[in-house]
C-alpha cells in the first residue's frame, strides 16, 4: 500500500494501520500540516487538538505492536462538530454562551464509541451558532468557507464538518441534523452526509437545538465510509456488520419513488444534475415511479414551529443570563421562539404525525424516495439570499424545504454529490422508511459504484 | 342464591347468570326501575338505553341457554361516562358542542371489550362538561347530585358514573381520569375508583380532554369488582387472570410509603378517617414508613398547563364554530388554554419528567404510597369553594392536588372509601409504581377484607 491520505477509504486506512503497513502517526501529522495550511482560510475548525490526536495515534500504533485489535476505525482521523461534547477539549456550540466552552467531561456516547473503534479525534469543527442556521456564517468564529470556492458558504449548520471532509482536513467527520444540518452542508461541499433514523444513534452529550428533532450522523467521502462510521457510532460488531452488509446487497430489487415535492422549483443547474443522476439510477433498480406526498406541504411550517419552541426551551436560561453572548441574528431567531403558543406547538406535532403517516403510506408502495438535497447552488457568503434561475429566494426556506420533512418524520436521509455547476457541488438525496437505513446505504453505494462525483476534489485539495 | 341486586359482587352476578340461577333480564329490569325512581333527583344518567339493555340481557340468557360461554361479566349491568363512544347511543361529552351528540359508530375499544365479556350497557352518565371540572355541576344537563346527600356535589368529572354506582343505578361503571376525574367522584360518592397505569387501557373512541394525560378505568363497589372490570377492559383471559390473581396475593410483604404531600392540609374529619385507615393497614403489610417527594410541589402547575394546552388543541375548532354551545364557565376555562406558550408547555413537560423520576426513585424504596384522595368533604352544589377546617379553599385546586401528580406521572392510583363524616364519604388513595397495578389491587382488596366502608349504602339505596 502507498501512503495514506485523508481521501483513502476508511476501511483501507484501518487495514493499513492494523497491518502496520503505514503509520497512523504519519497520517495524523500530514493532516495536521494540511490544517495548518488551509484552516486559516477555510475556518473549518474552531479547535484543533494536535497533541491529543498524535498521542491517540501513538496509542493505536502501540496497540497494533502489542497485537491488540485496534478497532474497525484504527487510526482514522476524524473531526467532531463543535456542539458535541468531547472529554479532552472544550465545546463552544459555535457560540459565546458557554463562556470559554463547556469544559471537559460528559463526552457524547457517539464520540466514546468512535474512540473505542480506533478513530483519532483531530478537533472540533465550526458551525452555524448553536446549530440554528444553514450557512455556517458564524458571528463569533467567522464564516466557514466552501473548499470549492472560498467566496461561497459551506452550508450549515454542520458547515465545518463538511468543509473539513471536502478539503481533506480529516478523513471523516460527525455532524448533527435538526432541519437538514448534515445534508445541507454535505450538498454544498460535495461530500456524503447521512442522517439516520431518529433514535438510532444516542444524542446525549450534544448541545440540543430541538430535542425531538435532533439527529447525529456521519459526513464522509463515500457511502461506504458513512456505513462504517455509522456502524461504529451504533457500537459493537453488530452495528458494523449491519451496515457493511448493506453495502454488498444488490439494489436491483428496489422500487424507487420520485417525489414531486423534492424536485420542485429547482435551479436549472441543479435540475440537470438530478436528471442525469436519475438516468444513472434507472438500470440499478427494479422500477422508478412518481409519487405524491401532499401532506408534506405543511411540514416546513410545523418543523419551524417545533424547532423554535424547543430551542427556546433550552436557550431561555442563556438568553436571560447572557443575551449579548449570542450573535444578533441568531439571538433574534431564538427570541422568536417565545412567541410560539402551546396550541401552535401541538398543531405542529399533529402535522408531524400526519407527515409521518403519509411517508409510511408511501413506503408501502416504494422502497426509497429520491430527490434533490437543495434547490440552488450555495450562495456567496456576502449574499443574504439564494438564486433560483436568477430569482432571489430566502436561504433558510430554500435550503430546508427538501430536508426538514424527513427530519420531522425521523427518516433516514442521505445526501451524496451528483454534479458540479459553476464549480460548486450539487447533492442528490435518498430517503428511506423509518428504520430502513440499510436500503439507503445500499442504493447510495450502488450509485457511487457507477459515478465519480464523490471522487472529485476541490482545487484546494488537488 | 337469592335475588341479585346492583350491589352483588360482579363475579357472583356473572356466575348466577351463567348457571341460570337468576335472570339477567330481571336484574336489568330492577335497575331500570331504580333509575326511573331515582335518576330524576340524582341526575346521574344523561341517556338511559333501557330497550337496548333488555335486549342485550336477553341475548346473554340465550347464550346461556345454548350452553355458550357468556363471558366473565355475563349479565353485569354497567354505565358508561357520556364522553365514551358507544355504538348504539349518542355521546354528548356533557356538552352541546356535538349538537345532538356524536352519532353511532366508532365505539371505544374498552366498551367493545366489556360487551364481549358479557356486560350490559344501561346508559351514559352525566359528567362535568367535556370532563373539565371536578364537581359535575353540568351547565347543560344539570348537576349530578351526591346519593349521600343530594345538596352536595358528586365530584367530577366522572360524577354520574360514581353516583350511579353508589345509588345502585348500575353494578359498575366506566369513568375517565385526566387530573383526578375517576378518583375525585369515587371519594365523594364512597365508591371504589381505579385509574390504571397510563397506556394500559386504550383511549380510542373517547372524547379527549388532554391526550397525554387521559386515562380510562373502572368505578365499582369493591376492589374485587374493579379488578374484574379492569381485566375485562384489557381483554382476553390473560387480562382477567392477571388482576383476579392480584386479589388473592398476600399483602404481608408490601412496604408502604406515607407521603407527606398526600396528607397535607387535611380537614380534620378527613384526617381522622385517614389515621384510622392507616391503623387498619399497619398489620396488613410489612412496614409503613414516611417518604418525601419534593418534586411534587411543581406537579399541579405543570398538570394545569398541559391540560389547558392539550384541551384547547382539541376544542379550538369547536370554540371557533359554536362558542355558545359551551357553558360559560367551561368556555372561559378552555379559552385560558390559548394563553399557554409553547415554552410553558415544554417546561411543564420537563417538570412532568422530573415528577415521574421522583416517583420512580421512591418506588425503589417502597412498594406503594398511601394518602388521602381529597383534603375536604364534598361541598354543597351551591357553594363555589370547599371548606378545610372552616377555611375556604379553591375547589379545583383542593380536589386535584392529591390526584394530579399521579395522573401526570401515569401511575396506577386507587380511591376506596375509608370513612364517613357529616354523612358524606371519605376516600383513601393507594398509589403504585408505573406498571405496578397489581400491588394496588392487592392492598386495596386486603383493606376491604378488614373494613366495611365499601358496604355502606347511601340512604337512597337502603
Amino acid at each position: 500500500m502507498s501512503a495514506l491520505t485523508p481521501f483513502t477509504d476508511l476501511q483501507d486506512i484501518a487495514k493499513a494501520v492494523t497491518h502496520r503497513q503505514v503509520s497512523a502517526v504519519d497520517l495524523v501529522r500530514d493532516i495536521l500540516d494540511a490544517i495548518d495550511r488551509h484552516n486559516p482560510s477555510l475556518n473549518a475548525y474552531i479547535t484543533v487538538s494536535g497533541e491529543a490526536a498524535l498521542a491517540a495515534a501513538e496509542r493505536v500504533e502501540k496497540q497494533v505492536a502489542q497485537k491488540k485489535d485496534p478497532g474497525p476505525l484504527a487510526g482514522v482521523p476524524i473531526a467532531i462538530k463543535d456542539l458535541i461534547l468531547t472529554a479532552d477539549s472544550p465545546t463552544t456550540g459555535g457560540s459565546k454562551i458557554f463562556g470559554t466552552g463547556i469544559p471537559e467531561g460528559d463526552e457524547a456516547t457517539v464520540v466514546k464509541r468512535l474512540r473505542k473503534a480506533g478513530a483519532i479525534i483531530l478537533g472540533k469543527t465550526n458551525l452555524h451558532e448553536v446549530a440554528l442556521g444553514v450557512t455556517s456564517d458564524n458571528e463569533h468564529f467567522g464564516p466557514v468557507r466552501n473548499p470549492w470556492n472560498a467566496e461561497h458558504v459551506a452550508g450549515g449548520s454542520s458547515g465545518g464538518s463538511a468543509a473539513a471532509v471536502a478539503a481533506g482536513l480529516c478523513a471523516a467527520s460527525v455532524g448533527t441534523d435538526t432541519r437538514g444540518s448534515i445534508r445541507i452542508p454535505s450538498s454544498c461541499c460535495g461530500v456524503t452526509g447521512f442522517k439516520p433514523t431518529y433514535g438510532l444513534l444516542p444524542t446525549d452529550g450534544i448541545v440540543p437545538l430541538a430535542p425531538s428533532l435532533d439527529h447525529v450522523g456521519p459526513m464522509t467521502h463515500t457511502v461506504a465510509d458513512a456505513a462504517l462510521m455509522l456502524g461504529a457510532m451504533i457500537g459493537g460488531k453488530a452495528g458494523i456488520d449491519r451496515f457493511m452488509k448493506a453495502l454488498r446487497v444488490s439494489s436491483k430489487g428496489l422500487v424507487i419513488g420520485i417525489s414531486e415535492y423534492h424536485l420542485r422549483d429547482l435551479d436549472d443547474d441543479v435540475g440537470k444534475a438530478i436528471d442525469k443522476a436519475l438516468k444513472v439510477l434507472r438500470p440499478l433498480v427494479k422500477d422508478i415511479r412518481e409519487v405524491e406526498l401532499p401532506a408534506l406541504e405543511a411540514a416546513q411550517e410545523a418543523s419551524a414551529a417545533i424547532t423554535a419552541a424547543e430551542a427556546i426551551a433550552y436557550h431561555d436560561r442563556y438568553l436571560k443570563a447572557t443575551p449579548s453572548a449570542y450573535g444578533p441574528a441568531v439571538r433574534k431567531r431564538l427570541e422568536g421562539g417565545y412567541k410560539v403558543t402551546a396550541l401552535e406547538y401541538l398543531y405542529a406535532m399533529a402535522t408531524r404525525a400526519a407527515v409521518r403517516g403519509a411517508f409510511a403510506q408511501i413506503f408501502t408502495e416504494v422502497d426509497l424516495l429520491v430527490g434533490a438535497t437543495l434547490p440552488a447552488l450555495p450562495p456567496r457568503i456576502d449574499e443574504r439570499t439564494v438564486h433560483i434561475n436568477g430569482v432571489e429566494a430566502n436561504t433558510v426556506e430554500s435550503f430546508t424545504r427538501f430536508n426538514s420533512p424527513q427530519n420531522l418524520a425521523g427518516l433516514p436521509s442521505l445526501s451524496i454529490p451528483c454534479g458540479l455547476a459553476k464549480g460548486l457541488p450539487i447533492g442528490l438525496q435518498f430517503i428511506g422508511a423509518e428504520g430502513g437505513d440499510e436500503a439507503v446505504i445500499t442504493l447510495g453505494a450502488a450509485f457511487q459504484r457507477e459515478t465519480h462525483w464523490h471522487q472529485r476534489r476541490p482545487p484546494i485539495a488537488r
